[in-house]
């Protein structure tokens, strides 16, 4: 959505609030009114009310605020003294707004703006709608109600909040309600619990995974795969500590801009009375946990001397790193407070640049693109011009911004370019993918790294034996692994493909007389390397066929007397409703095949 | 050695620090004498000396030392008022004696004893042999000369410190130097720099070995080898974070009892500014760094309902821990601060403990024995009879230390049982591996636990519908992978089997006109899976093949002229004198078949 557009339809969300603010008024004239902004995909308002809402008080309200939208509602600014506007809500009866008021007073603000709009009168910036008729209200739905602390401090009154979401029409909600029943049939989170992936344990840590054994399968299979194609493009693998000295993100600068982000230092050497006491530790050394390798790889390539014939190095760790998120930041796999990068540093003379990234972005697009089915979308970072603010010589700046440019053009890959969106130590690519309902999701990105090999004193010996400074990119192709798999359990619906699903396989003797026939299936798969699980608890057959369908398991074998007889199983195959029955030879052979195509 | 032959020569070793003071004073009259204890494999004695000693003076000291030994001084025992003492050492000219003596009188000591041989009275607890003739002289050696602060404090003098080694025979001696100097040839710490391993970097910080990329590479292999394995025998992964609440640890006991050996808390939500001032976080969660992986398995394991028919479960994770060493304790990959155990919980009913430990007892030879060529030791650790210091129900410790005795014996494995060294939690085996010069390290270690399951309320149901305490047993066959590592470096002397090794063919192309022919020879290797490295840079043929040897890989190809005309690659193994010409794709199957028999 262009930038005017999205302004626009955010002063429609704005203008809502009060909409519903005048929709409540009207049904409990009673009301103390707190604050009602736009956000995301909506609205919402803030309340004392006389009783609690229930959810049909919804649609009352909802049909409330389409008539008023009919009556067409002129909105009115005022500009008031600060002081007359504290008289007027005190009059009004809204203390809550007479306490934003004194606070906007005690801030040095003289004058105010009130916003009339049919028999509300509301404290607010703007801007506003001219009137209610500007709105679709076929566009518009209350969604919940909740609880929330007036003015998000725990310490005051809690009011009632009503959230709503609005869009420009009715076929942009129905795409967007659509989309969110969709999205919360796949949700991650839900998907990780009924199919045993993962879980998070509040007395281990928020933020912080723990894979359950199907999980964990999926992710070393992952790791071993994308392991397995850096070694076919000559990465190296390295393996770093979780922890490293202070003095060293000081010398990367990580402590010094970071920190934010990082979790508090590490006191070595105190004892468990030096920390209840307080007292400094007599062996002192302080560490940090890692909230990224580099400082690691770059002390690795730093260990020995470097010819510009050993170049380009390239080394890759799957790294897990630590940073600090706000507990309420918290959600599922997709924002973690430890999470493991497929991390890589491409360390190179200037001559190789363009080269090694279009190997990289060619990389991205095999794994994205070719392995996942992915479409993806690339966006440029840039630095602004005539800025000082950014590290590195201004002519590496443009070689590696040409650079960028140059290779995603050759490659004829649709990219946005951002100028000013660049870190400080150089311009990036990243890489978005849609997922299956088509929603964005950052993965990869390709960082210039014009920082850390001037702090580390990188350097390499040229073809004139001569001292020269390397360039680094970083990379990270699925990003974080977590927030990969969160991603592709929603891509995927929780029904993983062959290669990846925990189990491949499941075994559903019609009864217990087939066991044992089930049982030599079962190893025979298991002995070509295929993951099976066997479903033969004393349920019915149709019972264990509802439950082995629920964990989306590629293939269900039926074994009963004719398979038995005939050494054949009866393939039940995910998303196929025909059954057809071949030898378990044939099967081994089909599976395994469909395993190597990554299918 | 028998626990009395021990005492015996710890005896000797104390009265040849005597012998060498007596030595000393014969050489430098002046001398003012500190202490002189027996260490391990000898002893050492520190003095205050009129001038620096040269190694030279080893050997003299060591004739004069065998002449005092000849002499057959006896050592007469004498006890003394502290204050006659004092006197005594005062008249002496021994002021360090006298500091000694202070320092016993403040603690309240009256009487000390002095032992005189010959010209010599040293303050000394003893005991002391009866005279000097008793030291075979052919069994001892002074090894070398460090300085050392007077009483170990850095703020008092340096004293010059005289280190030597003795046994019983020159027999021992000379098996006790000849190990000294194959164990100095394959010092895993040399070795690592020589085969760019590893290194240890001072910036990152001490006992955090950073993994280069020959050294990752051997240790991914080792990973995924042993993953397949632990698949093969129905463990299943589960990968965890490397900190959790330090309520976590309260709960398992590791706060309370490990407290020691863990880095100290994390004050999580605590900013820079929070910590250089010193202040409290405001959102404020305690973390600590995980020395063991065990309270996340077993909230793994809470995280569902188990009945009787899901056990035995077998969680396992290359488990990267954290534990405070101290500094000076700190050595190599031997002795570290974070390292990656081997880690799995075997969770089981009572019945199933016998054959569980089987199981794993037989995974213990497959790995050691079969896989390494390692000779193993078994120690059985016990509780002592009557102790109440003991976690868990006394007939539960009957069954798993009978289960530990029946199997070691069942399967006829060679085992020292030891009372009173078992761990408060439950009875343990341990595996000690012989390496290649007959050092012993220990390295599997299997562990019942009575402690985590009543702790974390660990529950299944029987098959009477009865809620059941299951079993855990704690297992690390490799141990740790850094120690592991550094005893397999030590015990091929670095040159690994080509499954391990991480080149495992080196290309030395004759000349620069052979390169391409090099190239394609490589990439037919590295497409079947074997990894190469090319040696070709401008130095002549000789040389490069003394790098490549020195490398020890396993397979160097001379390829010329005749090679690349004939599509044969010349052969020199590792270890094997003869070449061999052979075309490439019997060398390709030939090498495939060694790396697939792991030799």
């Amino acid at each position: 959505m262009k930038e005017k557009e999205s302004q626009k339809l955010e002063i429609k969300r704005h203008s809502l609030a009060h909409i519903l603010a005048m929709a409540v008024l009207e049904m409990f004239p009673e009301v103390k009114f707190g604050i009602g902004p736009a956000v995301e995909n909506g609205f919402y308002y803030d309340f004392d009310l006389p009783r609690t809402l229930i959810p049909e008080d919804l649609e009352i309200l909802e049909e409330k605020m389409k008539k008023i939208i009919k009556e067409n509602y002129e909105f009115v600014m005022k500009e008031m003294k600060i002081k007359e506007a504290i008289k007027h809500f005190k009059k009004a009866g809204q203390p809550l707004k007479v306490e934003l008021l004194e606070n906007l007073k005690n801030e040095g603000e003289k004058i105010v703006s009130v916003y009339k709009s049919g028999p509300l009168v509301d404290l607010c910036k703007g801007p506003h709608i001219q009137s209610t008729g500007e709105i679709d209200p076929s566009a518009l739905k209350l969604t919940k109600i909740s609880g929330a602390y007036w003015l998000g401090d725990e310490n005051k009154q809690q009011l009632q909040r009503i959230y709503g979401v609005a869009f420009n029409n009715k076929k942009e909600l129905r795409q967007y309600l659509f989309q969110q029943e969709e999205a919360k049939k796949i949700d991650h989170r839900k998907l990780g619990k009924e199919l045993d992936l993962f879980t998070i344990n509040q007395n281990v840590g928020s933020g912080l995974p723990l894979w359950k054994p199907k999980g964990a399968i999926i992710l070393n299979i992952l790791k071993r795969w994308f392991e397995d194609e850096q070694i076919k493009r000559d990465y190296f693998p390295v393996i770093t500590p979780h922890i490293g000295k202070k003095t060293l993100w000081e010398t990367s600068g990580h402590w010094g801009f970071y920190n934010d982000s990082m979790f508090p230092p590490l006191e070595l050497g105190q004892t468990l009375e030096d920390y209840q006491d307080n007292r400094q530790a007599k062996e002192s050394e302080t560490y940090l946990l890692k909230p990224m390798n580099c400082p690691f790889h770059v002390s690795i390539y730093n260990d020995d001397k470097h010819s510009y014939r050993d170049l380009p190095i390239k080394y890759y760790e799957f790294g897990t790193v630590y940073r600090y998120e706000k507990k309420g930041e918290l959600g599922g796999l997709t924002r973690v407070r430890g999470f493991t990068q497929d991390d890589a540093h491409i360390i190179c003379t200037k001559e190789q640049l363009a080269g090694e990234m279009e190997k990289v972005i060619d990389f991205v697009q095999f794994v994205l693109e070719k392995t996942f089915g992915f479409k993806i979308k690339a966006y440029a970072s840039f630095r602004e011009k005539d800025e000082k603010k950014y590290l590195g010589k201004s002519e590496d700046w443009e070689v590696a911004e040409k650079t960028i440019v140059d290779v995603l053009k050759s490659k004829k890959i649709d990219y946005t370019s951002e100028k000013g969106e660049a870190a400080f130590y150089g311009p990036k690519i990243d890489f978005k993918v849609k997922d299956a309902i088509g929603r964005y999701w950052q993965l990869s990105t390709i960082q210039f790294d014009f920082n850390l090999p001037a702090r580390f004193q990188m350097t390499y010996t040229d073809n004139n034996g001569l001292g020269e400074q390397p360039f680094i990119i970083h990379r990270a192709l699925l990003g974080s692994l977590e927030r990969f798999m969160g991603v592709l359990i929603e891509h995927y619906a929780g029904a993983f493909p062959a290669w990846l699903a925990p189990v491949q396989v499941g075994i559903l003797p019609v009864s217990d007389k087939f066991n044992s026939y089930a049982e030599k299936v079962s190893s025979a798969l298991k002995g070509s390397g295929v993951r099976t699980e066997m479903y033969n608890q004393d349920e019915g057959l149709g019972k264990r066929i509802a439950l082995a369908t629920k964990q989306k398991i590629p293939y269900l074998l039926i074994l009963g007397e004719k398979e038995m007889n005939e050494k054949t199983v009866t393939i039940r195959q995910r998303g196929n409703k025909k059954q057809q029955t071949i030898s378990v030879n044939k099967f081994i052979k089909t599976i395994q095949e469909r395993i190597k195509q990554k299918k």
